[in-house]
């Protein structure tokens, strides 16, 4: 069976009452929120983030409601983000679906995303617990100028470093899948050690999450992914496949390859070319050994959690399966 | 002396600690957060809404630290909406400067708006105040909603009733004076009633502003306004004296007017039409009185409360200022 299905079929109570709680929230009176927010609720696919705070807390045993409520506060941030990234990105399609930007317009999405960000706000004030508000208060401000970053570096133009590259999936990925975790093991009383470990295995996920959807948006089949490929490219985002891809370039290429991420526009010509160059440089295998190493740190974390348990075993192989992951 | 200096120099050590906080929280590493949040924060004015809390909690007596971190997470959810509604009105101008989406873009506008919310998020949740963390929260959502519905009127295109612009100004501005109000109350440990009777004032207080603001936008001059005049009207925004003003017209005229709310443009004479249709019924006059009345309600809530001091004071003088103003 699909390992989602599977894990979705053990957190079934959970999911059940986590989509019905974020179905509830949503049932407001002025309709274009509750059209603008079931769509993207619905795009918004596998419930990743959630599921690791449900997980993580079911691991330690939790059965208290207050989990429910993280993780759909969670997937309240995520969608938040996804609205707004759309619009700044210019997106047109998401999960086989076009993006509510082009379906709404960007102004609905913007506003939308505010209510559903507020609504994070409402459920993670309603657990109680000061300091998973923390986590996921502090969280919000780094995924916020982690954002922020991305589009700062864009518009410099430029061939970002590894570095930079880091900090930025960091940010705008990586910190929510820690804070994911964390709240999870926070629900669930455990040691302050134990909550830095899981956030840290949260973090590496993310890490891994992101890298893979950036190779993704150079390798894979637009019917595989249900969103349009080269996206990055176009848009003339620099991602870990260009900068491994410039390092090994000699330097008349690499000259070529800076002045087509200047050009005001990256035609299907140029990505042509780019592809190419990258399947003749090996990047894909490259990247796939750099995500095999994250993966490493990222159970060296999970190891250090004395405990085995069905919940353990699916955050190992949701793990295998972000980075196996062809869509 | 002029009000608004004489009661910054009442508040002066709150303020300036509250400005403090405000600054460091916005010296990240990102520069683009930097600038745009500085150039929103210095041009956002008055700061009306953490002076409320302020005035609030000091009406009371209350000296805890915390006020000021509450006051700090009004303006922050203030500022963050400033920027997202400035992108979405396509406004050009605030106070006097060209506005953050004219400098630095949509984009960086609805990121660093993503990011000042995020703040707002932070700085409540620092307080440990599980009752203002849920006004707060609260308020974040019915202002999001009143943004969606806002918007969704706009685009109806259609005369609103006055009913559903009370609603409207309601969740998109009065709800955050009331909250402003509340926490001030709530910080200084009053009881449910003064609670309530304060978030009462300070929504009677956000209608005041918001319908001054309304009036103003047809009834004032750009060197005195800082900003753009008739904006309402070139949007087919529907405000109060398009309301008060249809009630008045003969059928053709009213005709007219909604088709020119209809037309994908308004123009400059258009504008000068319906100025001088207002100024012809003396509209600006009925809704003096109206705000008259609402000042009247304001007070009652205030007069509930069984004290008299300089803090309470100045919460009356500030609602007649609201109600006065010409900018």
């Amino acid at each position: 069976m699909d390992l989602i299905k599977e894990i979705h079929q053990f957190l079934e109570t959970e999911i059940k009452k986590m989509n019905k709680s974020i179905l509830d929230s949503l049932a407001v009176e002025e309709e274009l929120v509750q059209v603008v927010s079931t769509h993207i609720s619905s795009s918004g696919g596998k419930r990743i983030r959630p599921i690791l705070t449900l997980l993580s807390a079911r691991m330690f045993g939790c059965t208290d409601d207050t989990r429910i409520k993280l993780a759909a506060a969670v997937e309240f941030i995520h969608m938040a983000t996804l609205l707004h990234d759309d619009v700044v990105d210019g997106s047109k399609m998401r999960r086989f679906l076009p993006s509510a930007n082009v379906i709404w317009g960007n102004k609905a999405s913007i506003l939308v995303g505010d209510f559903l960000f507020s609504q994070s706000f409402k459920f993670i004030v309603s657990t109680g617990s000061t300091s998973a508000m923390k986590v996921l208060a502090d969280a919000s401000a780094v995924i916020a100028e982690g954002e922020v970053s991305q589009l700062a570096r864009l518009e410099e133009r430029r061939l970002i470093s590894e570095a930079e590259y880091l900090k930025i999936i960091n940010a705008k990925t990586a910190v929510l899948f820690g804070a994911a975790c964390e709240v999870g093991a926070i629900i669930a009383n455990q040691s302050a050690e134990c909550c830095h470990d899981l956030r840290n295995f949260g973090i590496e996920f993310g890490n891994i999450f992101q890298v893979t959807d950036d190779l993704l948006d150079y390798f894979t089949e637009v019917e595989i992914a249900g969103k349009n490929i080269g996206d990055d490219f176009a848009e003339g985002k620099v991602t870990l496949p260009i900068i491994f891809l410039a390092k090994k370039l000699p330097e008349n290429q690499k000259e070529d390859l800076l002045k087509l991420i200047n050009a005001p526009e990256r035609s299907a010509k140029d990505f042509k070319w780019v592809t190419d160059l990258l399947a003749n440089f090996k990047i894909k295998n490259e990247i796939i050994d750099y995500l095999q190493d994250l993966k490493i740190a990222a159970n060296d974390h999970l190891d250090k959690i004395d405990i085995e348990n069905q919940s353990k075993e699916y955050l190992r192989l949701l793990l295998d399966f972000a980075l196996n992951r062809s869509y």
